[in-house]
């Protein structure tokens, strides 16, 4: 794996900018291995993802970032984060009871399928230390009480941790506990989670039930990025799969947690891809 | 195509329903063509569909529902309908201004896919009258005022019609009208509606373009037997297709359509061929 | 609409080459409205499309495809395609004895969904004649022999005929007949072919059946350009639709039938859109 | 779990089976808690899946085969196989290289999703030992030569070892090896296979850099039992995922792999279930 930059940018939409992008990128020497950019004509807002291998390139790494800032992002109001693809992104789970989605992830990032480094296991519950150990990750415990009283501090220790580890984007593994406002704001668009959604949708407890009791034919799953409003962040990836009136409730959770941990594994490649750039709550998925 | 008779049935599970049903056509001579049985095990409710051949059945046909009713209806606390394959059910359309699942209803009519009669489309604007035309059928036109003045007066005079042409179930094809208790009551389980639906859902106007603002990754059609509460009857068929944040609300509705009307014609399908039973709001979908 | 030109073009990936084609329709005043790219780092090809307003564009439209060739297609080695969206591309659709496929086509056409005219509809039967005429659409029938001893005399026929209507595209909609050389090099990736395909892929007659004998879980259809190699062209469109061991050979037909239109059509939509670009046997959607 | 016995069985279709069967268990205080039936009318065989409850049961766990056999097998020349929930399948995997149908298979396995023993993982290479030890089951390696010369003694010490085992059913989780005869006929449709499959199919190496070179849209797996002819037993699951030309030979390669994981499993639960009936070549799958 050769270096690369990798540019994720939008801004109000312009002429030129493409142009002004790829010849900055060019006349320093960049090779350009990726390169897509969509245009919202609603909204008039340009997006791109560019991304070139630094081997050759005149400017140093640690430069870069001011080059753009000066020459771009002030001229054309862009909002833009630069990655480079050999500083890997550092991934903190977050589970409660549920091993489905957590096994997915692990077994991905044994296999070798992600760019991805994963310091830390963070849980409500000892249930899934097991599993934690079986891939030699640390798992930290916090019980939150019933009444929550002491969910302040835990998550004071959290974040404490997450710092510590360095961690970059936090993924809630069916973490059954509402993320706080504070921890939203330190990785705003960088929690990802996944929940079950249903044609029509069910508020509430026991939505596999609500499911089965009104006999629809097509559940699903969405995993999205956590926000202050809950479940009703910027969707990232969806998909259902079709049931029928024999199922049962008890079958209907089996299929739903397969739908769960592979949604939310697609989702999670997106972000390390760094192929997900977030306006106005909505995704731009770039392929 | 030999004559058959077709019996739908539920009643509360009990052991050797399925052999006495059995034994009785058997023993009347009449052979089996089809049977298909589902214990809701949840409710202990037993669902059954049978359809037997009529050449050697010893029972006249016009006898057959009474000794149902004696023999089994009332010792099982059975609910039961009987049908006749060469006895076609007679389905109204309703329709307003989109040709798209008007279309696709005629031409699978008139090509034959169908046991069905369509005596008579009907409608609250003259716009698809051309497609009535090109299809010889004909096409009622009711306009309803604004205030809803003359809601009631043409409901009657639709009413009437249905009677007239004897029609045995009305099919919504987009028609942008709330059917009146009255009407429910008359067909109860057999209006049949379709109608957009998301993940997460969207209540209130313009739904393609809050899909759209939400940035779903996905977008459906539920199609689903008219009951009092709006858009809330047994559904029979749902359906979904995969979008991303390149398409436009103009390109939502046209995959919108498209969903539509193959759940619609679905839905319509299972209905003219007798394999749906309802039951506390929902469906039983033998296949 | 107002009036735009559509550029798709590929050659060879070189740095600069979107800066310099974008650089020249900004300097002439034309307003980008749609840009997408694509480079196949397999081959090395660059591959875009790019569509602008004509309105104060400064080029005369008749000059545009000179201006191209002139500065970039010898330099860059490009082969490229110019349409404009007001002149509407020409479709012929060849039809056998099956309605499911025309009469989507012609609803759609009808409804206004395409930016398209249809000046005529060929057979080698009388059986579809019906259906142009419901859509007032002329209807050509040359019956061929089962000998094929009057093809060749035939295909001068309809070669004529879709000259004489300034034919610009051809679409099959399950016509049975296989497609001479001659036409298919007057037509290159402009004949557009659909049918069944199965996982596994069956040959020789009946595929449905020999599907249902090998008691496969999901049937597809495929919609492609017709090249010399029969079924072996560029494909556009696929889709499937899941089975069970409850259905016989006939509703896989009906199944398929279903699959078959909607999988048409919408590889018929991304070509009259101008959205497709085929090289080496593939072809790139642009969405 | 309250113990029940699981009947499957296939005969010709006679009038009266179900009546006998369900009052035979009736009759003997059995409790049926499932029944699902299905005539093939081409073929004109009967199928049958039946559970019922022990607790009451008057005929001895042991002689229930034989009072089957004797009243019902011969005379309706009837083949059954008959099952006990409360004794597990044992299933063997078999591995080469690949680990992630191996870590989904376990992961489900170690969340108690089914119903089964795993007491042994067999391999040809050293590489997916570590998995093994994660989950702390035996796994055995036994390297074939190249030139295949130590394949049959191979082949009988793993019989040996399945036998030992009590192995009931084998999963060849991406195994890379051909299955001799032999083993076939040890386990009859009880060797669950996974492979990729597309539209149109590709035979030979490189499956997906094949599919990339003919530029489909969409790839599949398919799982199936192992019989005698290569890939070509009967059919368990399918399902696929749609591509585009943005699609690389490495982004097929995991797409195929969450494809095959799930579909695999999906196979393997059926399996275990004792919900799948083969006949000729097909097989029947209870819901």
């Amino acid at each position: 794996m050769k270096p690369t930059a990798i540019l994720l940018l939008h801004c109000p939409d312009e002429q030129g900018i493409i142009s002004e992008m790829t010849k900055f990128i060019t006349d320093n020497q960049g090779n350009i291995v990726y390169l897509d950019q969509y245009v919202d004509r609603e909204d008039g807002i340009f997006f791109m993802r560019i991304e070139w291998a630094l081997e050759k390139f005149t400017i140093p790494r640690e430069k870069i970032r001011e080059y753009i800032d000066t020459l771009y992002a002030q001229r054309y109001k862009m909002e833009f984060n630069l990655y480079f693809n050999d500083v890997k992104p550092r991934m903190a789970i977050f589970v409660s009871k549920m091993s489905h989605c957590l096994y997915d992830l692990l077994a991905r990032y044994k296999a070798g399928e992600w760019n991805v480094e994963i310091p830390c296991i963070v849980s409500n519950h000892e249930d899934l230390r097991y599993v934690a150990e079986q891939f030699d990750i640390p798992y930290y415990v916090w019980s939150i009480k019933k009444d929550h009283s002491n969910k302040a501090e835990v998550e004071r220790a959290e974040m404490e941790l997450l710092k510590k580890e360095k961690v970059t984007f936090i993924v809630l593994a069916r973490y059954m506990q509402i993320i706080s406002d504070d921890m939203i704001k330190a990785y705003p668009n960088h929690i990802i989670n996944i929940h079950h959604s249903f044609l029509p949708a069910f508020v509430g407890a026991k939505p596999y039930h609500q499911a089965w009791e009104r006999g629809v034919k097509i559940i699903g799953a969405t995993s999205h990025y956590v926000t202050a409003e809950l479940d009703a962040g910027p969707i990232i990836e969806q998909d259902v799969t079709r049931i029928t009136h024999k199922d049962t409730p008890e079958s209907l959770v089996l299929k739903g947690k397969d739908l769960e941990k592979i949604v939310l594994s697609r989702a999670v490649t997106k972000h390390i891809q760094r192929k997900i750039l977030t306006y106005h709550n909505k995704t731009i998925i770039f392929s």
